[in-house]
């Protein structure tokens, strides 16, 4: 086989963990070196590919590769950029095939979430149609957890923790000064289209008193009155409500809470959010005190509280997305599958990239609790292991140490710019 | 010495380590079994006393006392009740009294800030006008920072770790996205009076061009103009922006910018928030992509990123003040006094209760940087060792494991109930 070099990209949100799957590439694609060349990234993901802008990461240090394993959020710059159909903007694949060409780049490893699964297998498809061969292997990687085919998704047990541990302490603040003060916390948590992050929260109970007492999913119609009136047996029973609320929660006719239609001193549409919203209904219709939080994008960038499991699982893909495109795969993508004994176990299995693109997994009804506040023990069995184990980073004078990359470009080959 | 029984209670918002303080009171009492017999701790602080609600901290094992280290928020319950002046309500004080006669407590320790540094001064001098000996003494506690005579308060190198590292990793998060996505990030915290916490945000900036970008302190009058001036050169510059602002940040006329004057679709007062004020006012004058946290309740009960510096010292004054009562000292509370050398050192000493009630101390304006928009290397310098130190918590299936008490009651000895 022809050396060739390789290609690695980041895609949309970013996680705690995507460069702990950049590490898993790098560190395996580094033991192959008769059959893998240089291995460039793509500054600012696939943008990067576009404007020529790769990053060598041959320049960069064995040790600073392996700190990416405990470095959050995109270390070689992410992109919200989807490439349109082919249809409509054939240039854009046209310049990607180019630019992979002049560098000589036979695989292409695309780290992300559902879109970035169908741009993947459009490369591959377009490649051998045009007679240029590129081995795509898709790395998944994505907090909303909604691949289908893998078990889970790498970034995805991070937020979990993340929530869980952040609704537990919070949890005990409040019970602790619930008896003259706030009585009502309302966390607002990720998930625009499925309740995953919001379910994951669930962990934090043990007992049936414990916070979480109300849990908001996107896929449970949000009924007021309903609503209020937990809160309020929750407060005459505990004391105090701990609710944790999807982005996404929503009413019957599909209106995100988070839209309530208000505006500003100048009539201006508010910025929402679902916890002020909830915030406004508590003090309207029970006037008890209440406190909210919005961790926004603290949860996914959170490394000093990832999940061992995550973390783990994060740099497997990625090493197995090298070793797929060694045996010669192509259009494939590494899945977490789980195994079916009682303790949890995975194994990572290869899985067509025409089945993971553009489906979307949605949680299973059976997750939610017949009341739609909280999660099943079927729920709590699936989350409870994504959580597993701490992965604390090194700490230098009390902060956690982060790899910084010396991202150095390798040379322009092409004359023509590309505007992106 | 006579053997009295002693009394201890949490006092306003709690903190990820004020159970520290009151695992050093429990512990070290314990091992003066001679002079204290039973120790109590107020169910829900102070009212306890009031009510007569004293949960018997010997009930408790050692083994779960121990766990009161590492476990956020107020174990015995805290609460927001001030006791007003002897004048407007003698009828508390005395009640008090008679609770501490009826249960023969000559011991007082109070974990609190300001207002209970007061109400403990108040105690005692009463005590020995009425004839009941009591000493007692107030167990510093608060994550604002603001207690005169002592170097820092425990509660608050916790709060500043974790602002230090949300910064941290959101900033990472967002440099890797700003290409195509959000440009301004702005992380809302606490600090009402004072820029304590905000600035604790400065100890994550290491390079001139690190986030944060932007601290906004109560200290400094908020001047849009100027703002927006500085959100804009620093995109320019950086390629996104980094904001961390304090809930008390105002403008020149003492306005808080909270206060934003938004109503909701009814018409009411909108839940305000500094951070939604700033993205609007970044929406309108820069038109960039914004997003925001409020971390609220978690930052202060974030345990599982405590500093072992502040933890250490948290359990060193709740150690001192049962050591104090032991020298027969009265009315005094234990300080943190920070060595003259030029590594970081401690000692506890002890301070006059005089002279730290209602004393509020300020951050020093030689602690922020010319332009008021950062830190200065004397801000660091004061900073960088209260975060210090990683004290992890326990761990079971992936969440910290926090203590959890029996809270066993004494029999009430009073016939006669009080309403608080």
């Amino acid at each position: 086989m022809a050396k060739k070099n390789a290609f690695y990209a980041q895609s949309g949100g970013v996680t705690s963990v995507i460069n702990a799957s950049a590490c898993g590439v790098i560190e395996t694609a580094r033991q192959h070196k008769t059959q893998i060349g240089k291995l460039y990234a793509g500054h600012n993901g696939i943008i990067g590919a576009l404007r020529e802008e790769l990053i060598d990461t041959g320049k960069e240090s064995a040790k600073t590769i392996a700190a990416l394993r405990h470095t959050p959020a995109g270390a070689f710059g992410s992109c919200r950029y989807k490439l349109k159909s082919l249809e409509e903007n054939q240039a854009e694949y046209a310049r990607l095939l180019e630019v992979f060409k002049a560098h000589n780049i036979g695989y292409f490893f695309y780290n992300g979430g559902g879109d970035s699964a169908d741009t993947c297998l459009k490369i591959s498809q377009l490649s051998s149609k045009m007679g240029y061969p590129i081995q795509a292997i898709h790395v998944p990687k994505t907090v909303d957890n909604d691949l289908p085919l893998t078990d889970c998704c790498p970034g995805f047990g991070s937020v979990a923790k993340y929530v869980a541990v952040s609704t537990r302490e919070a949890g005990l603040d409040v019970a602790s000064m619930c008896n003259t003060s706030t009585k009502v916390f309302i966390l607002e948590v990720m998930g625009r289209h499925a309740g995953w992050i919001a379910g994951a929260a669930g962990l934090a109970k043990e007992a049936e008193t414990d916070p979480p007492h109300i849990i908001l999913f996107p896929e449970i119609a949000f009924d007021r009155k309903k609503f209020v009136k937990k809160v309020q047996q929750t407060v005459k029973k505990c004391g105090y409500c701990v609710v944790v609320a999807s982005e996404g929660a929503q009413t019957k006719d599909g209106r995100f809470l988070a839209d309530a239609g208000t505006t500003d001193a100048f009539g201006h549409k508010q910025l929402g959010g679902v916890a002020p919203t909830l915030a406004t209904i508590i003090k309207e219709d029970l006037g008890y005190k209440y406190h909210w939080a919005l961790a926004d994008y603290l949860q996914r960038a959170a490394r000093h509280i990832a999940s061992a499991t995550d973390v783990e699982q994060a740099y497997a893909v990625g090493k197995a997305a090298v070793e797929y495109a060694m045996a010669g795969k192509n259009a494939v993508m590494p899945a977490i599958i789980r195994g079916k004994g009682k303790k949890y176990s995975w194994t990572i299995q290869e899985a067509p990239l025409e089945k993971v693109a553009n489906v979307e997994k949605m949680m299973p009804r059976n997750y939610i609790s017949r009341d739609g506040f909280g999660i099943t023990e079927e729920g709590f069995r699936y989350f409870a292991p994504l959580i597993a184990g701490e992965d604390h980073p090194p700490y230098k004078n009390g902060l956690p140490q982060y790899a910084k990359l010396k991202k150095v470009f390798a040379a322009k080959k092409l004359k023509k710019g590309f505007k992106v």
